[in-house]
C-alpha cells in the first residue's frame, strides 16, 4: 500500500470519537475477573456478530456480519454447559444465548394478553420462552456471562456526523472496527493474568477494508452518477491479539469462504500468519452442518450430529475445542 | 446518465431474483381490502424503515435507514387512533407499533423467572410490555392493522449468492429497494379502489445509488487495495407511484436534511417534482421536536409538546395530515 493511503488510514483513525463506554466496560471486566479468575477455572472470550464493510465479492464477511449471530451465540451456551465463564463480546441485535429458537420479534411473537392486565406465552413458545429467560438470567446473575455489545452504529453515526460531517457511512463502519477492536484488547489485557487459561474464540467477522469518498463529496450529494470511490486495506488485528494483547491465551479464529477448494488452503494460511492455536475453517452453504478444525498438526471435520433433532455443529466443535484447549494448558504448565 | 449506465441498471434489475412472498403478501392485502375498504373508511400504508446504500454524505438516508423506524412506527399508533385501517410496510428489525418505549432486546431485558416454571415482567416495565403486547394484538387481531415485513437482506443474500456469484452487496441492498418497490406496488394496486380515501405515508428511505463491482472481483477478493469502484443513480420510484400506481390517493413523502438552508427548497422541489400532496421536511438534530409540513399552498411547523412528558411530534404531525386528508376527500368528491 503506498504512503498516501497509508497516511489516510491513520488520519481516519486519528479522527475516530472517542469510546465513550470505556470506563464503564473497564469497571464490569474488573469484577468479572474477580469473581472468575481464580484456581483453575477457565475463561473464554466469545466474538460474534461482525463489523465488516460490506465490499466482499460474495459477501462472505458480510453474511458472518449480518447473520442471527447463531454460532457465538449457540458456542456460548456450550462453552458454559463446559463449566467456562464467558465473556460474550456481540453485535448488537444478533442473537442472544438460549434465544436462537426463539422468533424474529419474540415479545409480539411469543406473547398474548389474556385480559386487560394480563399477559401469557403463547403455545407453541412457552417452553423455549421460559427457558431462555430462565437459563439467561442464571448465567448472568451467577456472573458466568459477561455481555458486552460493540456500541450501536446510531450513536456513533451522531458523534461521527457532527464531528467530521465530511465523512462517508463505510468509515463509520469502520470506527466500529476501531472500537471491537480497543474492547477485545480491554478483554485481552483483563484476562493476562489468566495465562493458557484464558480462550479467544473469535466468531465475530472483521473488516479489512475502507472507504474514502472525500474527494467526491459534491458529486454523491448531487446525486448524478456515475461516481468512483476508493478502497484501502487496513491493517488485521489479529497479529496484535496474538502477540501483544494474549500472548500466552489459546486462540482461535474463523474462516469463511464459499470456494471449498481455497477453505483449507486459507485457514492453514491463517492458522500460520496470526499464530492461531486452531482455524475453523466453514463453506458457506455447508457451515451449519460441518466445519474443519485446522490446527498445526492435523485437519479435523466436525459434523452435526443428524441423528439428533435440534442439534447443531456448535455442540461437538466446543467440545473438541475444549479437549484441545485442556492439553494445552497441561503443555504450558510443563 | 449515458446509455451504458442505463443498461448497467436494466441489466441489474433483470437479473434480480423474484419476490418469493408475492402470493402470500397479495392474499393478505385482498383479506385486509375485503375487511377494511368498505363505506368511508380510510386506509393509510405506512412505510418504515429504509433500503439506502449507505453511500450518501453525512448518511443522512442512512440514519433513516438503520433508525430504529420510530417515525413510521410512532405515526402508525396515532392513524389507529384516529380511525385509519394501516398497511404498515417495514424493514424487519426496526420499530414496531406499541413497542418505542421498551428496550432494544425486551424478552431479556423486561421479564425475569421467578422460580423454574414461571417468568414475570419486571418493574418497571411491568405496563409498557402488557400495554404493548394487548394493544398490538388488539390492532392485528381486529384487522386494523397488516403488517408487511420488506424480505430480509440474508434470504436474498443466499439467493443472490447462489444466483448471481459475481454481484456485490451492494447490489443486493438494491435488491431490497426493488422488492420494497413491488410491495409497494402491489399495497398501491390493491388500494386503488378507495381513491381519496387512501393515503401513502412515505417514512421509509429508499435508496437511489446502484453500485458496480464486477470489474474488480479479484481485486476486492485478494483484498490487495486499492479499489475503485463505480455508483450509479436509480430511478426514483416517487414519481412512479404517483401517475401510475396510486393517482387519486392523498400521498405524504418526507424529505431529510442536514442543511436546514437547503431543507424547505429541497422539499419544496420534491413536492412539484413527484406531485406529493404534502412533503415533511425535517432536520436530522431537531426531527424528534419539530418537522415542517410543505404543502403547495403552505408551510406549517409541527412541534412536539414539550409541556407533555413523553409526548412526541408525530401525535400532532398525525392530526394536521388527517385533517388535511379530510379536505382532500371533500374536494375529491365534489
Amino acid at each position: 500500500m503506498n504512503s498516501s493511503l497509508g497516511s489516510e488510514i491513520d488520519s481516519f483513525y486519528e479522527s475516530a470519537p472517542p469510546l465513550k463506554e470505556r470506563d464503564s466496560i473497564m469497571e464490569k471486566l474488573n469484577e468479572f475477573v474477580e469473581l472468575n479468575c481464580k484456581g483453575t477455572k477457565r475463561v473464554v472470550c466469545v466474538t460474534s456478530g461482525g463489523t465488516t464493510v460490506p465490499l466482499e465479492q460474495r459477501c462472505v464477511r458480510y453474511i458472518d456480519n449480518f447473520s442471527s449471530g447463531h454460532r457465538g451465540a449457540a458456542s456460548t451456551e456450550y462453552f458454559l454447559k463446559a463449566g467456562y465463564a464467558i465473556i460474550f463480546l456481540y453485535r448488537r441485535a444478533t442473537s442472544q444465548p438460549y434465544c436462537r429458537s426463539l422468533p424474529d420479534d419474540p415479545l409480539l411473537e411469543c406473547f398474548e394478553a389474556t385480559d386487560e392486565l394480563n399477559i401469557q406465552v403463547r403455545q407453541p413458545y412457552s417452553e423455549a420462552v421460559k427457558r431462555a429467560i430462565r437459563d439467561h438470567h442464571a448465567a448472568v446473575a451467577g456472573g458466568f456471562l459477561l455481555k458486552l455489545p460493540f456500541t450501536t452504529i446510531f450513536e456513533y453515526l451522531q458523534v461521527f456526523k457532527i464531528a467530521i460531517p465530511g465523512r462517508s457511512f463505510l468509515l463509520l463502519i469502520e470506527y466500529l472496527v476501531l472500537y471491537y477492536e480497543q474492547m477485545l484488547q480491554m478483554v485481552a489485557v483483563s484476562l493476562r493474568s489468566l495465562g493458557p487459561l484464558a480462550m479467544f474464540y473469535l466468531a465475530a467477522a472483521v473488516s479489512g477494508l475502507l472507504c474514502s469518498l472525500e474527494k467526491h463529496e459534491h458529486k454523491i450529494q448531487s446525486g448524478s452518477g456515475p461516481l468512483d470511490m476508493r478502497l484501502v486495506q487496513v491493517p488485521k488485528m489479529l497479529s496484535v491479539l496474538r502477540t501483544e494483547w494474549a500472548p500466552m491465551a489459546f486462540c482461535i479464529s474463523f474462516k469463511l469462504e464459499t470456494d471449498t477448494k481455497i477453505l483449507l488452503d486459507k485457514a492453514d494460511m491463517a492458522l500460520r500468519k496470526y499464530k492461531m492455536n486452531a482455524v475453523v475453517a466453514n463453506e458457506l452453504l455447508t457451515r451449519k452442518e460441518v466445519v474443519v478444525v485446522v490446527t498445526d498438526s492435523e485437519k479435523i471435520s466436525v459434523q452435526r450430529d443428524k441423528t439428533e433433532a435440534g442439534s447443531d455443529v456448535e455442540n461437538p466443535l466446543v467440545k473438541l475445542l475444549v479437549d484441545r484447549h485442556s492439553a494445552f494448558i497441561k503443555d504450558s504448565n510443563a
